[in-house]
């Protein structure tokens, strides 16, 4: 048997063979960029890469002297692109910022540039991170790296193939809905919406202030905790080990109506989830969420619609003819929504966090489901957020944890949370129910 | 009686001369750079000024068809040094960006410059806009205009202090407590702080998400019109003419000892104003504000400690030591603020915004105190922003209306500020509220 490919390792285990000097940063470079160039061919994640600038990177961080490598050393990130990065361009995938290359780092970046990270590439994402037709705008779109016919979700949907696909370690997306989650069931990887503001959005494409939260993907708890970490967030109070026998669970619902039936795909992941936590001994309790949260949905689209009015006002007046028509709507407020309905839905909003927090609470977790179904069929449109909506409005944390597979073999992972800020407990409790989910799931990477 | 010199018009005078071919924006921009440099080496109120850029764009402008002129056509805007410009640096007051000059324009830029105005310079901020140190960091700090031993008020320095020095007619500031309003009561100038959100805040420094807001300076409620209306400012449905006669206003102060007690100069234009409006025909009401809003001081402080912690850590990981101690206690959390605490300020201040709109629609508009007192003496601190705090929390939009003075011949305005989202109604009382300060407050401005 032979040593492990170096582009099939997690940040965290490239990190070992760093430390222990059995691979340098542009080995792994070079394993990553070899991916890269057999892979990417069909699956199209990448909107700019530049090998000899990542190698450049590499070499760099190898002269580092081990003493001074930051906790993030090697560690290579693909970077959704609508965030800025002051050595690539930023283009939105919209014809408006072709070529645009701002020199100047998000704040995202900044802080992993200063860990010791390789910003690796940029990768694709739908127009302004803000429709739900699949990139690129020119060329072939992304797909799905378990199913090229299929897609690979979106908004983030670079980023969620290339790490589902093993280009690269660690990918950044962004989500307003549901961007980083959706892809992140998709592409069957762990994907985190931390506590919303707990890490700096400036330097990221603005759709909704209120919303917009940075979205990390990784195909570890390891490699997330890590990314935390380096961002510094911190829940109150310390906490000791977290157990799965004895925990109490949320399996949760949500209303029809204003939500969408789930798929067979994802309603199966559900029971079974259920089924694995309760035969590891936990309790799981199955709840929909309560009937004041019904109207949040409509609320949070409606708060979506007077924030995109502002957001793309500058690139109407650049290039109107350039925007999509949604982009358009929201601009010129075609629904006709009023400031009164706006403040109402924004206020409503608020008054709910509080309480989503006290139910929260009351479990260890709550699951949810990630996506309607595995990926669908297509890489025109990158299916529907109505699940990972209720997480985003509310501001709470969340992961995709994968393990479970639909109808046609595609990987399908569950959506677990916790209240705000308490992202360092959610990764606790992911990591023990990732390794249930994962070894007894179903579904498995095959790549 | 000479002609008066371009300088001293307002953006609309200037416009009216533009349209009716007495005057070319260049002329005019040669008339601004000549304010600047006989007034400037006092005042020191910009952080960048490249004259020669200034007079490209002007004669681009002129070379415009003028049915192809856009509604800011020529109108001259000093822009807040922590908001970017792709053809300027953009350096915050901060060592870390000294001559750092990214290549993007914010949103607000976006949208001016595509209205046709000429984006003229950078003007002085305290450090990210978020202490209350005087600009610069190195060199003189800016000066008072009025009277050069004093402040200018900050963060927003350069800005106010320009505009009220006629170097400029329009500056653009920021507001996160104080920041925007505080420097228009100092320097004798209509400031705006417009509902939160309301402007896309893209490409401005951070501080905090909930509170920044962009601020606008000018010389008359025209010319804030102007501004208003090229970034859509829409209120709901169409109101009518509005008349000080049989309109009741509240005059506001603020319960202590939450809030400090306003100084002699601020508490006789208070009066003075009520005395105006009634003497107008007005109902003016005094009230303070009620008991329950008694903490929103301390919420607001409260939640920015919170968003200065994430605001600057990607700063304070690049040169911790370039930061001054009050962002580094943000980002060590040095007052020890809980995520509980954090969260229960950031939801009661929420739950607050819908009760204050309330309150404020029983009344044409609320009048409430700008400045503890006149710019106090000294460059080094930018005075107070306790009075500004609660519309800023509040998401309101308020109008520092000038034409009082303090006992030292300082000038002195008032904050003038509806519920959300009535900007334009604000805008259209502050007209007529402006014609009675300015006629009959007592200052003059004399420059």
């Amino acid at each position: 048997m032979t040593a492990t490919e170096p582009f099939r390792l997690t940040a965290a285990q490239a990190q070992a063979k760093f430390k222990d000097g059995s691979l340098t940063v542009e080995q792994y470079a070079k394993s990553l960029l070899h991916r890269v160039s057999t892979r990417d061919p069909t699956v199209h994640a990448w909107a700019y890469l530049d090998p000899d600038l990542v190698l450049e990177q590499a070499r760099k961080l190898d002269r580092i002297p081990p003493e001074e490598r930051g906790p993030l050393h090697g560690v290579a990130i693909g970077v959704k692109d609508v965030i800025l990065t002051k050595d690539m361009p930023t283009q939105h995938n919209s014809p408006i910022y072709e070529d645009d290359a701002p020199r100047i780092d998000a704040a995202s970046i900044m802080t992993l540039r200063a860990n010791g990270a390789l910003i690796f590439g940029k990768t694709t994402t739908t127009e302004f991170a803000a429709t739900s037709v699949g990139p690129s705008h020119k060329g072939p779109k992304t797909a799905n790296p378990h199913d090229p016919s299929r897609t690979p979700g979106g908004s983030s949907s670079g980023s969620g193939a290339a790490v589902g696909d093993m280009q690269v370690p660690i990918g950044l997306g962004t989500q307003t809905v549901g961007s980083t989650i959706r892809p992140g069931s998709f592409n069957g990887i762990y994907a985190m919406k931390p506590t919303w503001n707990s890490i700096s959005r400036e330097g990221q494409k603005l759709y909704s202030l209120i919303f917009d939260t940075l979205g990390l993907y990784a195909r570890s708890v390891d490699d997330l905790q890590l990314l935390i970490d380096a961002f510094q967030l911190v829940d109150d109070g310390p906490e000791g080990h977290f157990a799965i026998k004895g925990a109490k669970f949320a399996l949760v619902t949500l209303p029809t109506p204003e939500w969408p039936e789930p798929g067979p795909g994802t309603e199966a992941a559900m029971k079974k989830g259920a089924e694995l936590l309760r035969a590891h001994g936990a309790m799981v309790e199955e709840i929909t969420l309560p009937d004041e949260f019904r109207p949040m949905y409509k609320y949070h689209l409606q708060v979506l619609a007077g924030d995109g009015r502002v957001a793309f006002l500058p690139d109407y007046y650049q290039a109107k003819h350039h925007l999509h028509d949604s982009l358009i709507g929201h601009v010129e407020n075609k629904d006709k929504h009023t400031r009164r309905d706006q403040l109402k839905a924004f206020d409503e909003l608020a008054a709910m966090r509080p309480k989503m927090d006290v139910l929260a609470d009351k479990y260890a977790a709550i699951i949810a489901p990630s996506a309607l179904d595995e990926a669908p069929v297509g890489q025109g449109n990158t299916g529907s957020a109505a699940f990972c909506g209720p997480w985003t409005a509310m501001h709470m944390p969340v992961v995709n944890v994968p393990g479970f597979k639909g109808e046609n073999g595609m990987p399908i992972g569950l959506s677990v949370v916790a209240s705000r800020y308490r992202d360092q407990h959610l990764l606790r409790v992911c990591r023990e129910v990732g390794k249930i989910f994962e070894a007894e799931g179903g579904w498995k990477r095959n790549l």
